[in-house]
């Protein structure tokens, strides 16, 4: 049981209209079962997803769909919100980083339909069935650093579902539901990334995980917010309901003595 | 730039005072650099944490340091706590799944203390520098599924720290710094963990993030609750704020009509 993570260098620097399918396919041989994991940066780039730095912030702001969380702090204030791809993460993902002088990326505007068409542009010119994963670095709540996640895919079981088997020992796994997309995604950063530039990575023997165009995508691992403990961060919340707690006594008007 | 994940199979079943390090070392060669993740149920068993499953609740409540968030389901109350070990987690990491019927699992006492243990044993073992990780699996907020994170860590570096470097482009990475330790447990996971009962996993050639004993542990990975803007969850923030604000407000007394 075992599988292998292998960077793809001499890619080039992809412009808008780059064909990232022929591209890849020229940088490395694939075969079935293989997951390809590109850095969502060049999915970007290739859809021409960049705007001027100027208008950053207007462009976090037009990313937001909720604002979770925000802090003040030397350098300015840092937000972290849910953006229209569904997915919390700092500044929603807009990133200055590996940028052209001047110029930030915006996030691909649907990753799955983007792994979509990758996955399928990669079958068809190698006649192998491979899967996609778009990777993104995001911070999390408890832990320091960050680490890389799924926010696209196709081709891929984004879950292994356990639920309903068996332990080793027989008594059943309720609740378990591995989460092997962002697992890829994060294997794949350890040979890519920020640190050494390269943007695709290949997963070779988790064949297992690679199945057809149509099952559901990265978006499916978000949580509703309804149904998230920390849909909103605890500052927030405290605010949002020091004011109501203190309008509710107010509308109540003034304890008399026998209350 | 490659590596390879590889299981370990064949160690038997772990009993209290089992010693882990001639048991993996006599399962699989390791070479210099090589990456070891062992998941924390077997370093929990080798140190006999078992408790009765009749005493799962009280064991929970025993290992909380702090509620970070609740809520009541059908089939009980989900608390999610930070634990002795520093860790947020759903019911403080007692485990009940892969266990002997009628008890329970607690995290080992100090996993970085077991992990550095552990590490000295395979290094004196095989002469080799190897690097140990010890994984847990946890839920988290936004997403739905589980990752494995570390918990645990020796002889390895836990963090690549990018701060100060430069990125291809050649502008500062100002906060960059991802976790590898925690990427290397979800990638190992993909091998081991609940699915496959397979409980350690070797990591081939990422070297590069191997090296003393006395290097930081998964421990400051933790982010301290004062500097966490998700340190409870936001319906118990919201609950606090209100009582606060409630109380405010009826301390204040009633609003005369100047105010």
């Amino acid at each position: 049981m075992g599988y292998s993570v292998e960077g793809v260098e001499g890619l080039g620097e992809i412009q808008p209209g780059s064909d990232l399918a022929a591209i890849i396919c020229g940088a490395v041989p694939l075969w079935e079962g293989d997951i390809v994991v590109v850095t969502s940066k060049i999915v970007s780039k290739s859809e021409g997803r960049v705007v001027a730095a100027s208008d950053r912030e207007q462009a976090i702001t037009d990313e937001t769909v909720r604002v979770v969380a925000s802090r003040e702090h030397p350098g300015g204030v840092t937000r972290i919100v849910e953006n229209r791809q569904g997915i919390v993460a700092a500044a929603a993902g807009v990133d200055a980083s590996n940028t052209r002088e001047g110029t930030v990326l915006l996030l691909p505007v649907d990753p799955d339909a983007s792994a979509r068409a990758l996955a399928l542009g990669l079958r068809t010119l190698t006649g192998e069935r491979v899967g996609v994963i778009i990777s993104d670095t995001v911070g999390r709540p408890w832990r320091e650093g960050q680490t890389d996640i799924a926010i696209g895919a196709a081709g891929v079981h984004v879950f292994e579902d356990l639920r309903g088997t068996v332990d080793a020992s027989g008594k059943p796994l309720v609740v378990t539901m591995p989460c092997v997309a962002d697992e890829i995604a994060a294997a794949a950063e350890l040979v890519k990334g920020k640190a050494t530039g390269i943007p695709v990575a290949v997963v070779r023997g988790l064949g297992r995980f690679v199945g057809d165009l149509d099952l559901p995508g990265a978006r499916s691992i978000q949580r509703p917010a309804e149904r998230d403990l920390f849909r909103q961060g605890a500052d927030e919340a405290y605010d949002e309901g020091y004011r109501a707690g203190f309008d509710e006594a107010q509308a109540e008007g003034p304890l008399s003595p026998n209350d």
